[in-house]
C-alpha cells in the first residue's frame, strides 16, 4: 500500500455533483469516464497528490444505485495505489482478509483493481489499484 | 484546499480497529489521542502523504456512537488541509455552503477545524483543517 490513490464518492446526479465539487475544491474534473462493465459513470478531480472520484450509476439497478438506496449518497471507498496488485492480494488473503474478486479486474482510469470486503475493514470498502503500463 | 490531510473512519472498538488497520496498511498507528471535548478517542496512521484517522466514541451517546448506530461503522469524513481556515470558511460561505461551526474549533492532531454540512456535499462530511503553529 503506497498511498491513497483516490477516494470514491457515490452520487445520484454526476452533473450536479461535478458542479458542486468544482466549487468546493476550486478545480474542475480533469477526466470523465464511463465503465460500461460496472454500469457507472465517473469524474476525477485532482487534489494535491490524490484524486477524488465521483461515481454515479448508469442504470437504476446498478451497484451504485443500490448502494445509494441503502446508505444514501456519500463516501463509498478508499483506493490504495499498489505496485504489484497480485502480491498485495496474496499478502492480504494470507492475513485472512476476504477479497471481492479472485483476479484483478479492469477499472476506470487505466487501473487493475481489486476490492477487500468491507466486513474485514470496519465497514470500509477498500480498493487496491495498480496502474496498467502499456 | 491544498490536499487531503486525512480520512476519518468511525469504528466501535479502537483497539480492534488498530490491529486490523495495522495489518491492512502494514504500519502501526503513530499517534493516539483522546479529544475530551468531542468524546472521542483517535488513532492516526501515515499512508504516504496522507493520514488515516480511526475514531471511536468514549461515551455511549457521543456523536460517533450515534453515527455508528445510524449508519454503521465506516468512512466518516474527508479532511482537507488549508493554509488559512478563516479565509476558506469565508470562500465557502460566500458560495452558499453551510458550515457546522461559525468559528474554527480545536480538533485532534494540533489542528483548527471546521466542518461543512454533508447536505452541501452529496452526503460527504468535509472537514477543513489548519495546523496550529505555536
Amino acid at each position: 500500500m503506497r498511498k491513497i490513490e483516490h477516494i470514491g464518492i457515490a452520487v445520484k446526479n454526476i452533473n450536479e455533483a461535478n458542479d458542486l465539487y468544482s466549487q468546493l475544491l476550486g478545480t474542475e474534473p480533469y477526466k470523465s469516464e464511463t465503465v460500461a462493465s460496472e454500469n457507472v459513470t465517473t469524474s476525477f478531480f485532482r487534489t494535491g497528490p490524490n484524486k477524488i472520484e465521483l461515481i454515479a450509476s448508469t442504470t437504476p439497478d446498478g451497484v451504485i444505485a443500490k448502494y445509494i438506496e441503502k446508505k444514501g449518497e456519500g463516501l463509498h471507498h478508499i483506493a490504495f495505489d499498489v505496485d504489484d496488485i497480485r502480491a498485495e492480494m496474496k499478502r492480504l488473503k494470507d492475513q485472512g482478509f476476504r477479497l471481492l474478486n479472485d483476479e484483478p479486474k479492469r477499472g476506470a482510469d487505466n487501473k487493475l483493481i481489486c476490492f477487500v470486503h468491507p466486513k474485514n475493514a470496519h465497514g470500509v470498502l477498500i480498493e487496491l489499484c495498480q496502474e496498467i503500463k502499456e
